[in-house]
This record gives C-alpha cells, sequence and structure tokens, in this order.
C-alpha cells in the first residue's frame, strides 16, 4: 500500500517532519511518501493562503495519483480543497483536522484544539461544525505562535503549546486535545508526557484512519459529487 | 462608488452577463466593473474547478484593489475562495449563493434552489448550512444542465429550469427560488413571470447589498482572520 | 423610491433619530419617512411592550402603504411583529436586528451584540438562532442601560456602551459588533473610531438592505405564510 | 386551584369548546376558567392576526391575574405572545403547542402536527425549532381548512383532519400526531380510534402541565427576561 | 391512578427520598409506589453503573406493569434505558432529566443544571442536546460531590449545592436552576428560599408530568420503535 | 496487536461472521478474537433487547480486557453502552454505527443507511444526531427483515438488502451506503458490486478503525467521563 502525504505549503522542513510522523506509524507494508507543493507559500495562515496553496496541492495529488497513491493525506489542519483532492483522486483522501477530531470524539467525550495563529482559529471553528463535531469541542484556542516558528530550532513554542494544552484542560475540562498544525506533529508524545491527556496529531491518525480506509477496500465514491472533473 | 463583478470563470460571456445584470440593478453613481479570471476553467461544475480558480480570481482581487474597487461581487454560486477574498479586500465582498440566499430569508419564510448539474447540490448544501440558513431551504435542485449550455443560444436551457422551478414550488412548497449560478442572471425576470414566485438572482442582489454595505460605511473586519495575509 | 422607517415606540425623538439615519445612507432618489407608533410603550423593553406596540406598529405599516411605500424598516432591535408587517405589505419589510446581524456575517467571521438592558439578552439571542446565526454570534451583551436613558443628553450611557464593546473584542474575540438598540444609532460612527473595530448599526443597514431589495425588482412573497391576512 | 385558558380569538364557541377540553381533565380541586379575547380576530390565521391578537390576550391574561389564576393556558397553537404574558404573569403561562409537542416527544420517538391551514405551516416548522423538537418533527401537515370551518355543523372538516393524520402516518413514519389548532380539540378521541395513532390535543396537555406545573410548586421565573414589564 | 416511582440504583434511603417527593405532590386519587431496582449499583455515576442498572431497573418495570401501573418515573438524572422502559410499558415513561429540563423551558428563557459529580456532566449535556433544549442551557455544572454523599445526614452537601447554584445564577445568568440528581429532591425547597431562583426537581415535576400524561389520556405509542420488544 | 470483536448478542453465527469480517481486513501482526455475549438477546431489535444486552457486553469487555485486549469493537448497529464499555476499558472502544458513518463521512459528501427493522429506525436517527452527521445522512432506511433471518441460508434477505440500498441511490441521491446491522457483514462485497456505490460495513471500519487508533498510541481518556467506574 502506498500513502502519499502531501505538505500543501513549499517548506520542506515541514514535508520531513510530517513524512517521519506519518512513517513512525504506518503498517510494514506501507510505503509513505511525502510530497511538497512547491510554489504554494511557506506556511498556510489564513483563508488566503489556503486559496492559493490549492492548484499547487492539487497538482501532486494528480502526481501521487500518477505514481500509484492508495491513498492521500492533506497535512494542513485548515483541510485545504479536500473536496477538490477528492474528485481527482481515486483512493481515500483525507484532511488532519477531520482525522484529528474524528479521533478524538472516538475516545474522548469532548476536546480542544491547540493551533498556532488567532486567525486560524474561525476557521477551524467552521470546519469542526462542518464535520459535526461542535457540540464536542470546547474551544478552540491559538498558542499565538507563527506556523514557521515550529521549524526554528531552539524556539520557545513547543513550551507555548504545552501551556495552552494545560489551560485547555484546566478552563475547558476537555478530555482529548488536538493539535491544529500538522506543524506540531513532532511534539505530541512529549505534549502527551507532560500534560496527561491524549494529544492527538492529525497527520498520525489521518495516516493510519487512511490505511484503514484502504484496508476496508473503501475508496472516495465516484458516483456523485467527487466524481471526476467534468470535461469542459 | 466602483463595483468590481468577478467572474472567477474564464468564459467571457459568462462576465458580460454578469456585468450587465449588475449594471441592470446598480445606482446612478455606481460604476460597475466586470472582470473575467482568464486562465480558469471556463465554468465552475464542482469543488476542483472552484479549487483551480481561486488564484485567478485572487489575481483578479488584487487588480480591483488597485483599481479602487470600493467592494466586490464574486460572481459563482460555490462563492469560491470567498475568506480568502475577503483578506486580500478592503471594501466588503460578496459571493452571489450568501446574498441570493440571505435575500431570499428576507422576503419569504422559505425558499428553493435551483442549480445547473448534480454535483453542484451537494456543494451549496454545505454553503447553505455555513450560512445558517438550512431551516429555510426546502431543497437544492438541480435542472440536470451544464453550466455552459446557458450560454448557447437556442438551447432549451431556460424551460428546463422553469420546469425546475415549477417542481419546486409544487413539490417543496416553497415561497420563493434562488436561481443557483450567475449564469442563469438573465434568466430572472422572464423565470419570475412564467412561475409566480419571486426569482431570486444572486448577482443582482450581490451586487445591491454590496452597494448597500458601502453605503453603509461597512468594509470588511480588518482585526481578525479577515486581515490581510501575514507577510512570510 | 420611498421607505418608511417605523419607530414601534410612542417616543419621537427616537423616531427623530432613526430617521436621520436613515437619511444619511439613503440614496439621492430615496425618500425616507419617518412614523411613529403613537400609542405604544416609550421604549421596547421585553416581551410585554413588544406585543403591546404591535398594533400600533401594524397601523403604521398600513398608512405607510397606503403612502406608497416601497419598503419598510421597523427600527427596533426586537424585530417586534415583521412577519406580520410582511403580510400587510406589499414591499420588503426589515427588521434591524435581521438586517445588524446578517450585515456582520458579511464582514466579520463573528460578531457580538451590544444591547441595552439584560432582560433583552434572550430575546435577541432567540431572534439571532431563528436567523441561524448563532454560529458565528460570540455573546449577546448587555451595557445595562435603560432605552430611554440613551435619549437623554449629558447621560453616560455613550461611554457604558463603548466599554462593553471594548469588554466585547476583548473577552470574546468578535471581529464586529452589532449595536442592540435603534436609539444607538447616532453614536455608531463615535463608537467605531473610540473602539477600532466595525460598529453595525441596524437602522442603517436595514435601510441600505431594503433599498437594496427594492432595487433588485424583489418583494415580499404574496404565495405562502406571507401571503395577505385572510379574510373572515 | 384556578387555571385560567384564554382564547386568544374572538369566537365564543373555540372559547366553549376549549373551556370543555380543559374542564374534561381537570383535577376535581381544579377550577378553570374560560375567556375570549373579545375585539381580536376572529380567528388566528398567520403572523397578521397573532398579532393583532395580542394586546387582546394580555389584557385578559391581566385580568386572569387579578381573579387570582394559578396558571394561564392560552389556547392557540400558534403560542401567540407567551413570552409577554409570562411576564404579566406571576403563575405558569402554557401555550398548546409547546405542550403539545413535549408531550408529544414524552410518548414517542417522532410526531407529525396536523394544523389547519398551509400559510401557518411556516409559522409552527418555526416554533418547533424554537422549542427544540425539529428533530423528532417528521412534518407540520395542513388539512387545508379555514380555522372557522372548524365550528361548523355538518361541515367535513373531521374527515378531513383524519385523512391527513392517516396520510402522516402512512408517509412520515410518525408515531404520534399533534393537533396543530385549538379548534380540534373536540376531535381528539374520535381521531386517535379512527386513526389508531396517539393524538394529541394542546388544550388538554397544557391544561394538564399547566397544573402539574403548579402542582409542582413551579411559577414563571422573575429574575430574568420574564420579570415584570419596567416602568417607563 | 398508580405511579409507580423506580429508583434504578439499590440505595434504599433514596428509593425514600424521592417516593416522599412524589407523594407530596402526587393528586389525592394517585397512589404512589417506590421500587428500588435491587441488584443495581449503590450509585449511577457514570454510564458504566448506567449500563448495569438497566435489567434491574427494567424488571421493576415489568414488576409495575404487572402492578398496574398507569405510568413510570424512573428516579436517576441520567434518564438510564428510557427507550427501553418505553417499549415494556403500556402508560408513559418518564425520566428525571427530560422532565426537569422541559418544565425548566416552560418557566425561564434559560436554566443552568447542578449535578454531584463532574464525570456526569457530559452525561447530562449530551441528554439535553438530545431533548433538544440545549440552546437554553447555560451550562451543566457539578458541585464536586459524590452521589451517595447526599444520603450521609450531617454533611455539607447541601451547602455545596447551594453556592454551586448561587454561581451558576452569577456567572450563567440562568433564570431557574434544574437539580441535577434524584438524590437532591429534598433539598428542592430550601435551595429555592436560599438561592431565590426557581429550582427544580425532576423527580417532582417528572411525577406531576406522568400524571398529567395519564390524565390527557395518553400512553406510549406502540405503533413504532416503542412498540413491544420483538419475539425471538 | 489484539482485537476484541463482541458480538453483544448471544447467536454464535452472528460472532461467527463479525470475526471472520474483521480477521479479513486485520493487519498481519493483528490477532482478532471473538466473543459472544451469552445470555444476551439473540438480536439486538429495538431499545429493550439493546438495554438488556448490556451487562453481558460488559460482561466481555472485561474479560478482553483481562485478556490483553488493545481495543475493542461492539458489533450491533445500535452502538449499545458504548460509553459503559469505553470506562472499563483502556484501549479504543467502537461501535460499527459510529464507525461506519463516520467512514461514510470521509469517502462522500452524504450517504444513507440501510437497516433491518423499521423499530431501528430512530434509534440510528438518534445516533446519527449523536455523532453529529445527520446533515450528510440522507435517509435511514429498512429492509423490514428481522436480524436473524440474515442468519437463514437460502432467505432472500440479501436481495431484500439490495434493493433498498437501489432505493437509497435513486430516491435520496445518496453517494454511498452504510449497512445497519452487523449481521449484513458478508454482504459487503456482493451489495458494492451489485449496486455500484460504495458499501459500508461497520464491522469492517470498525476494525480497521480500532487498529488505527491504537497504531497512533491513543487510548481511551482517563482524565474525565470515561475513567474507570468509580468505587462505591
Amino acid at each position: 500500500m502506498k500513502l502519499v502525504v502531501i505538505n500543501p505549503n513549499s517548506t520542506q522542513s515541514m514535508t520531513d517532519k510530517v513524512t517521519i510522523a506519518a512513517r513512525a506509524v504506518a503498517g510494514d507494508a506501507v510505503e509513505i511518501e511525502g510530497r511538497t507543493a512547491h510554489g504554494a507559500p511557506a506556511s498556510i495562515e489564513g483563508h488566503f493562503d489556503e486559496a492559493i496553496c490549492a492548484a499547487h496541492l492539487l497538482r501532486e495529488v494528480q502526481a501521487a495519483e500518477t505514481a500509484g497513491a492508495d491513498a492521500i493525506i492533506v497535512a494542513c489542519f485548515d483541510d485545504p480543497a479536500i473536496g477538490a483532492c477528492r474528485e481527482i483522486a481515486t483512493g481515500p483522501v483525507l484532511g488532519i483536522c477531520e482525522a484529528g477530531v474524528k479521533a478524538a470524539s472516538m475516545i474522548a467525550t469532548s476536546f480542544s484544539i491547540v493551533t498556532t495563529l488567532p486567525r486560524s482559529v474561525p476557521i477551524i471553528e467552521a470546519l469542526v461544525r462542518q464535520y459535526g463535531l461542535d457540540h464536542l469541542c470546547r474551544r478552540v484556542r491559538s498558542a499565538e505562535i507563527p506556523v514557521l516558528a515550529l521549524e526554528e530550532p531552539g524556539s520557545n513554542t513547543r513550551q507555548l503549546v504545552r501551556d495552552e494544552i494545560l489551560r485547555a484542560i484546566d478552563e475547558d475540562g476537555c478530555e482529548a486535545v488536538v493539535l491544529g498544525c500538522a506543524g506540531m506533529s513532532d511534539l505530541t508524545e512529549w505534549l502527551s508526557r507532560e500534560t496527561g491527556v491524549p494529544v492527538i496529531d492529525g497527520v498520525t491518525v489521518a495516516t493510519k484512519f487512511a490505511e484503514a480506509l484502504v484496508g476496508s477496500g473503501l475508496a472516495t465514491s465516484k458516483i456523485g459529487a467527487y466524481a471526476l472533473p467534468n470535461e469542459k
């Protein structure tokens, strides 16, 4: 089985990070291929970055299809252009927000999300509502850090994320925390240990859910809105 | 006041049509400029087309800003990349689905939507739910016509749209109908006459609502998620 | 075009204020006529006042119809008897809560509302939910001032409203604020300047939206629940 | 205990009917007093009638209070001005729609409502949503009869209501039916027998629920929005 | 009329308490029989206790049926196995959470719930959402006391509950409070006096609502999901 | 990794069937153990059966824990007592309805569910709403077959299920179908081939999702409502 993890921004270190996260959990027979949306913004911070990355992301989806991908993971918590990816993919396509919050809803009665910048909060709130889990999501929180600060060695970002998780547990009464950025995937274990709460990384669970869907014989439905794009 | 109507697909005849529709209702002191998202798909039929058109649409938004637009109308019923447009615009930005259904909710206790292709139905349903009007929307219907068929002189598309509206009135018990495609804007008056129900064209009402917001001294909020994109 | 702004309470100074607010934004060809619901309570503070004002308000709607109104604005944030007004009006009828929150949803991803008395909070919450925008409304707040205190020259009400808006920005993380009382319409510009957030006056936007609907050729649907009242 | 049943329209025969329905189920120690909103429309068919009846209804509520009412039932399925009644009442106030649908939700997993005229359908749908039971309400149906036709001896209205109930069972798969008009209260038993489904009359259950609330020592909360109207 | 109040846990003192609460409000012609689910957990604190008590509770329902119960009240705020009880009962079956929150919604525009342990909070939140009243429920709060502490004479539990109610009034702005445990039923009057807010005991209102449904001639619908269990 | 699939009814042939389904998709390193809730009803058809099976199911969960289960799948589409199972399990616990509908939402914009008996329809509707996917679920349908008929060789049940799926595609416009009973798991492939739509078996996807959660290092959160049951 071949899973392609696409980083929809153009920062190679993030691609490396999410590829490592995916490989760490993938089954023995699963090949993980990481791809970078070259030409996309260096990070996805808001609606504009999300819209601009779409064409680059979709080019990588098409490349992944050509390369025989069995499923595709889009490694950005804004779940950019997921519907579009599904139209041109044959296997399942998973965004990491969708995977993260659905996983959370399977192991806890409530969860909070900790993301990077405040401007992403309403975007994530809208996604959670679209996925139908707003009644279980206590709060979407921001650790007030730019996405790329997560890539800087020696920065204090992991402490900021941890502190926000501790506030989530204390103030929101949540039973699990979903990390609201692909760039946090390398912090998952450390954050779980430090906070004592299940900390969910979307890249990890999206990889495993994609594997699960493929293993179940399921692919994207092609009889409706996810059919191949119409010829003009 | 200068309003820019952007057709996010690359079909010039649709740009002409929506520009005419906007001009027909714009105030005396309002200049309407139509712009085409050259390079975008010839029509927006599904998630993929919508995602692909985004960069082209946003380039036109930036051009409109440079040209001094007071507000921007995005003339496609899938409301593509509206949040992204709002980040880079200073004035208000309106999609025609949002404008259309909000107008409908002001003049009727319920409405149905008639769009072109079945594959657009779930996209529009998701938009209506996002705008909070799913409880007033009786049904999203498709007249089963490709978008570009609306551009072909002599086609029977207007009859197909009329017949679907008549079915909506009869089967859904709706009190108004919103046209679910910018390419139907030239049919509005004829459809109203033929069906006896208020028929709402999103291009028309988006133009007038944009004018209304500007006239109210309102612009897109820049203190949160619609702030200018972050520098990287 | 003739727009009639009806103050559903009996306080002439409020009628004057909302008429001024409407005239300030109305188009050149638009005549604004203010009308007072003589006999109604001096202010609408709760369900009882709202119910009692209805007959007086409806009498003014009928007078406005006779006088050739193209559209009607009901200038009270509780949107009293709007459905009833729509039954006897031919043109569009807009309440200022509906107009205010729908305008807010077009320029911001979230908003809070600042009204006068705590007892109006659940009434407004119910309206916002009815309009389908509860997921975007961060909080309905009260500045704890009686409606008529807004009419007293020299009172500190404008400071109280400003302070509540500042708390809304700080505590709610909202991106826009809707003024929850027609009597605040003269404060809009000052509040915007003082707080740095888009401040939305329902009278202003209802006037412009009414103009927009008429300009779009739309009138209240008469084929269903808004048909003329049944003869007995 | 004294319960006052107020018919918010001016048709005495309907007052008599609902008073009989209430007396038929009231406890031994319960006095039922029927009151008519003289001056109100002869029937409540739509938003306008509902708004116009309010002042007359509220006058009767005040009279009932003076007469020592322990609780008040408003016998119209549009639940007119219930919040206003609650502000000036000391005991509980119940509308028959609220009582009817809440009773239905206690004995069945789903229900449909059969009302008189099509124009009442969206009004009732909005009420059911406000009461939070739209997910259990299969459909609001109209038997297409004017309210006052229910008062005409020898009319075929009972057959029309029965037939609509049979369609509800067949087409909606509902497990109970709520009668959507106070004027149907005398048909309840017959309709239950004829259709084999629990048929719920709002007047009956509102009377018993009002008795239940008073018997529980509960009265309308006076610490918030249902406090006595403000002095001006 | 015979009403059977079943305590679904095995603590006799709680059965006695809820039986006293029911008798205190039952009509003269109403016989109240208390039953204990011997073999069930000593208290219901969470999903496991709730699931385990079910068989014991259902055995008591069957016994109550045999003994001629006209209606059944299940005296635990988690409303355990209510659907199952309804399948084997002929008369109405009411849980005290459902009765409590529906009563609250009839006398106040909003309410909060005060329960015992934090672990019950998400269970009650899910119930309130299932009953459709989450939009009126300000908050579900825990007084952080084990259920059986309510049975210990001389404990400070009543003070803890009172203090949590006072916080609910202050912080939530609620207009009524529902007691979130059957074991609090003896505190209702004292808590109302101490806090000045309507305090609603589910046992009390469930008893009266059950009486009301029976008095209205209503029984559990047997034409759908509440039909007698299928023979195997 | 050891996954335990518990059939909460007492029919061994169903346990065998679901164990086979799970083994068919489990990873190489995954041991599947099937367990039967001996003493439970022979099939789960409604609320009563569901409540009665709980204690037997929980006994098997405890046995599975003792035997070192890494995760547990409850193989009944009513998702009986899942919260209770989660309290006493250390690893993840998945019901097949939850897994089935969440899988459907990842590969299609809408789905319908085909279950056995009409009486299960409202139970499943309530589950889907609790999982937050009612806006994507077109309809819950019944093939009108008793659960155990699925176990009878030579019965026409597979044809009945296929025909209902074909009706779902035609009438509901759904893009995927979820099988609403564990006893249908052996029909999945055949039904997919016959109908041309993705057919989702909850047992299959629950097995793979459980594997995925364990593989992601996730377990049931123990800091809140899913903590171990309280000692009494």
